[in-house]
């Protein structure tokens, strides 16, 4: 319990400035900044706690999670300026952030006692839906919904892997550790060698 | 409560089956065929059961429903190719899901204890957001708000009905049987006789 | 509590009547001017009890509430041929409605237990989420993230003056009122005087 509370918290501020970046980009305020930083940083929590009835949702219980974000978004400026110089190294924090959400995700889902298959599903909405919510916010379709390098499936694979750490009855900051390692590789690998699925079309010769 | 629970489950694989067709369309890849099939299948129900607080969701309480769309995502290849012979056929699957889902939505609503509008609301939400959601995942004008064929409407009056079944005391399963035939040859006779309400504007000389 | 109650009714009118302006200008019919009213007024309040776990969902717990904006949406003819004419004045109920539920927002996170920040926050949420899904509905850049006049700001900060009165321990007709009245004047002034935030962007010399 008390390692997934240490992640999570780091998943947060990763999250926040992800979701910072991807309002910039849009030339928003530092409101929609706000706005979008908690989209991407609860979505995927808030969505897995109303469906696990969990109550009160994280961010709620957790009071300064909010309130990190928002300083988060007041500070947008200057990070921004730090950021951008290291933009090509972005992509880690970003797959950091996934992994810490998948594996909340998958844990909590675990302790509310859903079955194997549930939990793993319920670890890849917590994992990819801040994300998906901040592109969507942006008014941009989201990397889920490209052909793009693997990403959901990064997060599946670790949240198995996870699973299959616990059923093994390892130590769960060692499942933690693992689960955490095979999803970040899996999608820096996905990325740098642009790992793609084929899309699935029908095969029709004219247009819908 | 036995009748619900079985054509809920029809309503599942009918509504992840044009989830796919929705998807296939985009040019997604599997993963990306997998969250919409989920969205369309689960969105509606989902919504139900946060509303009305029923825990646990209906897709973690069975949690092979969640298992059937993923197989159905698997096998999207060979279900393309043989669906796009049979496509003019699909508007009845379409139109059956809509209906289950609509009598899942408007039975359970009713079991919770509310009243009559809101269970009917409640009934509309569950057979037509899975679409909306589908539709909005895959970035187009959901069908619900473009000047095209009677949807909701259908999903609307049909409701009405079954709830007019159930106040008459009839049996649940004929009250069912009456519903999903309204709600089904309601939504054909709007298709193929493209009945359409008239737009709803404001008369102005000049644009917003 | 009562108090409470009260301007919740006349923001639920006031927020579907914005609903049918905004469906009738993207020339919707009846169907979807009713949904998009129903998003619009019921869109920040059902986020606030999911989020809170308050149940029933305020409109389920008020089922003339579903009722009135139905009745909204098929007059909404008569209503725009009505509205049409006080156009520049419907920037006062639109403040209104926002004032009316961050108040409640704010106020019914607080009953529930929450800590300051994330009770203005609730309230925000509230204020401003109807609207929010009422343009992504009506495929628009919502308000929130375009550079518009002050928007969740007015909410944010009547939120925390409501909360001020509040631990002044002033009697809450009071604290309301003067929360209310902060908000609209608020956000009147931003948009007479058109008052934004800058920007937030990154320096940088190309495009993503």
């Amino acid at each position: 319990m008390s390692a997934l509370v240490a992640i999570e918290f780091l998943a947060v501020v990763v999250a926040a400035i992800y979701g910072v970046l991807l309002a910039a980009r849009q030339g928003m305020d530092v409101m929609g900044v706000f706005a979008v930083s908690l989209a991407v940083a609860f979505g995927g929590g808030t969505l897995r706690d109303l469906f696990l009835d969990r109550t009160p949702l994280f961010w709620i219980g957790n009071p300064h999670y909010p309130l990190i974000v928002f300083i988060i978004a007041l500070l947008s400026g200057a990070i921004l300026r730090f950021v951008v110089r290291i933009r090509p190294l972005l992509v880690f924090p970003d797959a950091m952030g996934m992994a810490l959400f998948t594996l909340t995700g998958t844990g909590y889902a675990l302790e509310a006692g859903v079955g194997p298959f549930v939990a793993v599903l319920l670890g890849v909405i917590t994992g990819t839906f801040g994300g998906v919510l901040g592109d969507v916010l942006c008014n941009e379709v989201p990397q889920l919904f490209r052909p793009s390098p693997l990403y959901a499936t990064c997060s599946f694979t670790g949240a198995w892997i996870y699973l299959g750490c616990r059923y093994l009855e390892w130590p769960e900051l060692t499942s933690l550790v693992i689960g955490a390692t095979v999803i970040v590789l899996f999608r820096l690998a996905a990325v740098r060698w642009n790992w793609c699925f084929p899309a699935v079309r029908e095969k029709r010769p004219s247009g819908p």
